[in-house]
C-alpha cells in the first residue's frame, strides 16, 4: 500500500492529495524552470546509466527466472543504447513549444472587456502502464513538460528499473525547484484502485495495457479515462488499388509489430480487384508467417485458407493472424470500418483521388490513411517527441496523444468594473472584435 | 415511449441508430448545404409565427393551471419579439465561420508523406434541457452547423412549443436535403433513460437542469457527459481593489439574474479593505433583498447579519442569498476557491495587477475574470452565438460551450506507399517539416 514521494512512503490517496496541492504550484512555473529541470533530468539519466543497467538487469534475471514469455523480457531491456535513446528522445522535447499559456482565442468583447483562451496544464494525470522502462521516461517528461503532476504505475516486472529511474528523476527535479508532488511512484497493484478512488485529486487516468485491463478501468473510475481498449485497425485495398502499393502496405501493418494497437486485423478488398491481389497478398503474408482468416468471396479467388466467421472481424488478435474480407464497393467498406472498428486507425489504398476523399470523410476514427502503412500511428511518427498513449475517444484529445492532449484552457476577462446588467437592459452592447 | 423523426413515432433507441447511421451523412455535408438549411429553418420559423405562440399559448395556459411558479412561467413564454430574437440569434450563427473541416495543424513526416489534422463532427449528440423553448433553436442550430445530428429532450412544460418548433425545423431541414436523423425530438420522460443506454449510437450528452438532475446523468450513463452540475462562483475583492468598481460588480454578479450557474455565491474580502467595503456592500446588497451569510471576521466589520456555517460555503444558492468570507491573503482566496467552488467562474477585483496575474493563474476555473461581473460566463457574452451548454469539466471543452466544442478532429495522412518498416529499419528518417 506504499506509493513513493521521494523517500517517503505514502498511500496512493495521500499520494494524490500531494500531488493536487502541487499541481496548482506546477501550473504557475515558468517554461524554463521546467526545460531547465528537463534539461538537468536528462544529464542526471546518463551519468547514471550503470546503476540504470544494473537495475534492469535484476529485473530481467526475475523475469527469466519466472519463465515470462521472450517478447516481454525483450520489452524489459533498459541498458546502453536504449537508455540513449530515451535520453535523446527527452532532449527533443526540450525543444519542443511550451503547450502551457498559448493563447487560442483574443477577442475584444467590447472597448474594455478583453477575453483570452489560454492554455492550461490539466493538473494531476495518473498514468497505468506496462513493462517497457522507456514509458516511465516519456511520460514524466510529457507530464512536467506540460506542467501537469504525474502519478505513475508501472508493471510489476519492470519494479528495480522504474524505482531507480524514478528516484533518479524525481531527486533532480525537487533539486531543480520543482515541488515533491510533481511525481509520485505507485508501487503496488492494490494501489491502483485506491488510485482510481481519488476522483477529487486526479484529474484524469491514462491506462495503457491489455484490453481487459483498460476495461476495467474505464468501467471502474469515476475519473475520465483516455486511451483505447481495442485496436481493431483495417486497410481497405480499392479496385483503384496499386497491388505493388497495396502489398507491402498490408505486410507492413500486419507485420512490422503485431503485438500492438495500431497493427491491421482486419483487410477489406475491393470485389473487382480480389482475384489480381489475393495471389501476391497472400504469398507476402504467408512468407512472414500470418494465418489468413477469409470470408467466402475470398475462397473464390483463393482456397485453402481459413474460414472467418462473425467473431474474427470482432477481434483484435495481437498475433500473426489477419482476417481478410471481399466487398462490393467503398460504401460497404466504411460501412463495415465503422461497424466492426474500434474507431483507432484505417486505411485505403487507391490511386483514385476521390474514392481516398470519401473514404477520409466517411470513416469515423482517430487516424484515417491515404497509402500508407496502418503503423504510422504514433507519437513519435506523428512529430509529438512522444506520446502518452492512443486515444479512441471523440473527446479532448483523439489518436496520439502528445503534450496538446495534457493541457485544457482557461477564459480569462480583463474588464474595468464591466458589469452584465449594462448589456442586458440595453445600456451598453457587446462589439466583439478578435484580435 | 415515442420520440418523432418527422411524423414516424420512434422508440429512443431506434432514434439513436437512425441518428448515428445519418450523423455518418451529416459529416460530409458541405458548409453550403448546412448553411442554406439554416436560411431556410430561420425564414419558415419566420413564416410560422403565429403557429409557434399559439402552441405556446397552450403550454402557458397549462403551466397557470398548474400552478407553476411565475419564474417558470416567464421562461416558458416565446411568441413575438422571443421568435424575432431566437431567428436573429439563428441568421447570426450562418454567418460564423465553419467549425468543420478546419486543418489545425499540416506536417510534413517526409518528402512523401503528409498529415492534416482536420477537425470534423462529434457524431449524434444527445441534450436534455430545460423549459425555455428558444433553447431548441439554438441547440438544433449549434449542432446542425457543427454537422452533429442532435436528439433533443425539453422540459415537458414547454411541450406543445417543442413539438411545434420541431416540426418546422426538422420538416425544412429535411426538405433543404438533409437526412430524416439529423433532428429527433424525444417527447417522454422515461425516453431519458432508454438514451442514456444508447452508448453505442450516442457520442455525448449534455443535460442542462437542476444539480440533482446533472448528477443523475453523470452516474448513470456510460456515455460521455459535458455540463455543470453546481455554479459556485466567487468573487475576491483584494486589498487593492477599488470600492467603486467592487460593490457594482457583486451586485451584478448577485442579482442580475439569481437563479443561474454563473451568478456568486460567495464573496471573498481582503481583510485590509473589509472595513471599508463592507458598508456600501451591505446597503448595496440588501437594497436588492439580498440575505447575507457572515463569517465571524464579516461580524466585526457589519453585525446583525446571519452567521454563515461550512455548508454555505458549499452550497449553489440560485436565490437571493450570498455568503461573505474575510480572508487574510490572496493566497487564502485562490485556496477557499480551488476546495469549494465548482471551477466555473471567478472573479477578482483589484487594481493590481501582479494580484490580477496570481489569480488569474492559480485559480482552476473555466473562467477567470477581473474587474467584472461572473455573469458574463455565457456563450452569447463570449461571441460565440450561442451556447450547447456550459462546462466545468477539464476535457474537451472548458466554460460556455460554441461550434468548436461540437467538433472533434482526426488525423488524416496522406502516402504513397509508405511503410514503418523503412523507419524502424533505418532506412529512412522522418523529417518532420510543418507547412
Amino acid at each position: 500500500m506504499s506509493g513513493t514521494i521521494g523517500n517517503a512512503a505514502v498511500n496512493a490517496i495521500e499520494a494524490a492529495a500531494r500531488a493536487k496541492t502541487d499541481s496548482r504550484v506546477l501550473a504557475t512555473l515558468s517554461i524554463e524552470t521546467r526545460n531547465g529541470a528537463l534539461v538537468k533530468i536528462a544529464d542526471a539519466l546518463m551519468s547514471h546509466s550503470v546503476e540504470i543497467a544494473e537495475a534492469n538487469e535484476k529485473d530481467l534475471k526475475a523475469a527469466q527466472a519466472d519463465g515470462l514469455p521472450d517478447p516481454i523480457v525483450k520489452r524489459l531491456a533498459f541498458d546502453g543504447k536504449k537508455i540513449e535513446d530515451a535520453v535523446a528522445g527527452l532532449r527533443d522535447m526540450i525543444g519542443l513549444a511550451d503547450p502551457v499559456g498559448r493563447i487560442m482565442l483574443r477577442r475584444e468583447l467590447d472597448a474594455d472587456l478583453l477575453m483570452e483562451q489560454v492554455t492550461c496544464p490539466i493538473g494531476v494525470i495518473g498514468v497505468i502502464f506496462e513493462s517497457r522502462p522507456d514509458a516511465l521516461v516519456q511520460i514524466a517528461a510529457l507530464c512536467l513538460k506540460s506542467g501537469n503532476a504525474a502519478i505513475l504505475k508501472g508493471g510489476s516486472e519492470a519494479a528495480n528499473t522504474n524505482r531507480t529511474l524514478y528516484e533518479i528523476i524525481h531527486g533532480t527535479g525537487v533539486e531543480a525547484g520543482l515541488p515533491q508532488g510533481f511525481l509520485t511512484l505507485l508501487e503496488s497493484r492494490s494501489e491502483i484502485n485506491e488510485l482510481l478512488a481519488c476522483h477529487e485529486s486526479v484529474d484524469l487516468i491514462i491506462p495503457r495495457g491489455s484490453n481487459e485491463f483498460v476495461r476495467y478501468i474505464m468501467d471502474y473510475s469515476e475519473i475520465p479515462v483516455m486511451g483505447h481498449a481495442d485496436g481493431i485497425c483495417h486497410v481497405y485495398v480499392d479496385k483503384a488499388a496499386d497491388i505493388a502499393k497495396a502489398v507491402p502496405i498490408v505486410r507492413d501493418s500486419k507485420t512490422q509489430y503485431v503485438a500492438v494497437c495500431n497493427a491491421v486485423e482486419t483487410v477489406l478488398v475491393h470485389k473487382d480487384i480480389a482475384a489480381a491481389l489475393m495471389p501476391p497478398l497472400m504469398e507476402a503474408l504467408t512468407d512472414k508467417g500470418v494465418e489468413v482468416r477469409g470470408c467466402e468471396r475470398t475462397f473464390a479467388t483463393h482456397s485453402g485458407i481459413k474460414p472467418a466467421i462473425e467473431d474474427d472481424y470482432k477481434t483484435e488478435y495481437l498475433d500473426y493472424i489477419v482476417t481478410v474480407k471481399v466487398v462490393d464497393d467503398i460504401a460497404e467498406a466504411i460501412g463495415h470500418i465503422n461497424a466492426y472498428g474500434s474507431h483507432h486507425t484505417d486505411a485505403i489504398i487507391t490511386e483514385d483521388d476521390v474514392a481516398a476523399a470519401i473514404f477520409m470523410a466517411g470513416v469515423d476514427s482517430a487516424g484515417v490513411y491515404h497509402n500508407c502503412s496502418t503503423r504510422f500511428a504514433d507519437g513519435f511518427r506523428y512529430g509529438f517527441g512522444a506520446e502518452v498513449g492512443v486515444s479512441t475517444g471523440k473527446l479532448h484529445a483523439r489518436g496520439p496523444v502528445g503534450l496538446d492532449g495534457l493541457v485544457t484552457y482557461k477564459y480569462l476577462l480583463h474588464g474595468n468594473g464591466n458589469l452584465v446588467g449594462d448589456y442586458a437592459e440595453g445600456r451598453k452592447s457587446f462589439r466583439f472584435k478578435d484580435l
